[in-house]
């Protein structure tokens, strides 16, 4: 049973199961190591990004993120019969992409704040922000370099380095396509899918299919947390851009219709403008039309997307495929307590607030 | 004795060394082979970038750059005793990084043009831009998946990955010194070329010790190449920046004070602004406090430099890296005609107009 609690209106909520701060110091730990270096200044610029200090280089604490890449990949090597510090390079590798992709998206989408703290390239400029990005893409790969010192052998060592390459390209290439899509509001429900599995889902995937590969030779294993990490991807999307319409401001830091407001591509979006009929057809239309949506449009929007029901279609798919992530592990000897943390994150993942 | 001829002057004039057109047909194939995805339009702009394409993706035969990197990977694992196949895995990872910091440099500099056609971000704009640089970057690592392919053993194609990655990382170090020294004049030889060891020089040494680790097993002969490349970097940028000066437009692209009126900071201005003394310094430091420099300034930069003799001692500092680059073969059993061909390539890179 996943775990949940009851907020004061009785409603189950959402609560962040213990697994993401299970590796943390040490996730920190080495995180830190990676970008210890002082010899060029483009390290301070990526110790800023990692949220560890100001722009002048002192230590602060700064809000960071769940660390939902590495967490997944190193708890995919430990359930699976391997130990964390095994897999630890390439759960230092996937967040360092992770956020070198932040770093690249906030020059792209010129967003001047992340985390409530100026973006790098709203601190240094945009050809800086462009090289910091660079760097943290450099460093993932140098961390890699760390995986036979843990022990992992050369053949498996360069497998991790293609499923990582491989994850990656297929990212960018997924950026590419939302780029792509942009100002476009008639992609269509499978083309956005497809957008997703590569801009958000390959990451996901690959954290845990590079776990499960460093923790057991059972590639059927590796193949099953792959897949596993497939449809997880699309729960922790879709759920994302559900929040992006309808999460809560106190939560999510971002006013209810945040997503259809600035007209970014999102699965309630595409959901509408492919089943609105008639007057809500052509509102939708009219709306997107404008360059940008006033609060009226907005709540206009809100509006069909509530009559064709694009919010429990929304959380519905997101339920499947976090169905088919569960079904994916059932042929996988794990035990109990494995297994129920899977349930929690899966969980989690489907129903998280912010 | 190199290569050289007379042009109508009686002068020596630099002549591209056959070399250059040796590996030609095979690298294009090669080249284009790992650009022939079509599932996603982001490789339109990367066979755009390379000079294969029009921006609507119809075949062109756009100019292309001298392809000096890959041409002194294969040439080095050649001339040490292995076969230009091996190498040209890492020979297509190296013209594809350099090709990705090019796509990424013209987006930091807003250069509208380059080789004579609008840059990518011209074409598609900053965003996407950004993101098929780092395309660009990851098909770069996936060609040295191909090494095993080739014939190379798992553990070499480790450490090839690990040379690239430590080049890759220096040439972006690089990048972030020369913009930290943007609107900066007085940063010091010594500081310059360390940056341009980094940032130009480091993928022109990876080029070559990459090469000739795929060439032998005699790890002296790779350092002495890892050591001629480190010199030859010096010798292609110092003369790169005497062009960029003094270069004749109808070969360079460029008028004479190129870089002077642009306040790039290249090695003439680093020698001038060290050495100029009274009014001459103080002239200099005027005309650089300038937002622009004009045709006057230019003309005044330029007589100091010949007052100084900036350019003899940039080709005098050219000549000694080049003399340093032969010496660090010394010791390496190569045939006469390897000996005679790699001083034909120095010497090219010594005296190039272009």
């Amino acid at each position: 049973m996943a775990r949940t609690a009851l907020d004061v209106s009785g409603k189950k909520m959402a609560v962040l199961p213990p697994l993401f701060r299970r590796y943390g110091a040490e996730l920190s730990c080495a995180l830190r190591a990676s970008l210890s270096y002082d010899g060029c200044r483009v390290y301070d610029t990526l110790r800023y990004a990692m949220g560890w200090a100001d722009s002048d280089g002192n230590p602060v604490t700064a809000a960071t993120g769940k660390a939902l890449r590495p967490t997944l990949c190193l708890f995919a090597c430990e359930v699976i019969g391997g130990t964390a510090d095994r897999a630890m390079p390439a759960a230092v590798a996937i967040e360092l992409i992770h956020n070198f992709s932040l770093i690249h998206d906030d020059i792209q989408d010129h967003d001047k704040t992340r985390r409530g703290r100026p973006t790098v390239w709203a601190v240094w400029g945009e050809p800086k922000a462009i090289v910091s990005g660079n760097a943290l893409r450099a460093v993932a790969d140098i961390s890699l370099e760390r995986l036979v010192e843990q022990g992992v052998s050369i053949p498996d060592a360069l497998r991790v380095i293609a499923l990582l390459t491989e994850a990656y390209l297929q990212m960018i290439e997924g950026q590419y396509l939302d780029l792509d899509y942009e100002k476009r509001h008639d992609v269509g429900q499978d083309a956005y899918l497809n957008m997703i599995s590569l801009k958000t889902g390959a990451l996901i995937r690959c954290s845990l299919e590079m776990g499960a590969f460093l923790g057991t030779k059972d590639l059927g294993a590796v193949d099953a947390f792959r897949r596993f990490g497939r449809s997880l991807g699309f729960v922790f999307q879709i759920r994302d851009d559900i929040l992006g319409v309808w999460g809560k401001e106190g939560k999510t830091g971002k006013p209810v219709g945040a997503d259809i407001r600035r007209k970014k591509n999102s699965f309630p979006v595409v959901h509408a403008m492919g089943h609105a009929n008639g007057t809500d057809a052509a509102m939708l239309r009219e709306a997107y039309r404008k360059e940008a949506l006033d609060d009226h449009d907005v709540a206009q929007v809100l509006e069909v997307m509530e009559r064709i029901g694009t919010r429990d279609q929304a959380q519905a798919l997101a339920q499947r495929h976090c169905d088919d992530a569960l079904a994916a592990l059932e042929g996988v000897a794990l035990s109990p307590q494995a297994q129920e943390e899977i349930e929690d994150l899966a969980h989690f993942l489907l129903v998280r607030e912010h």
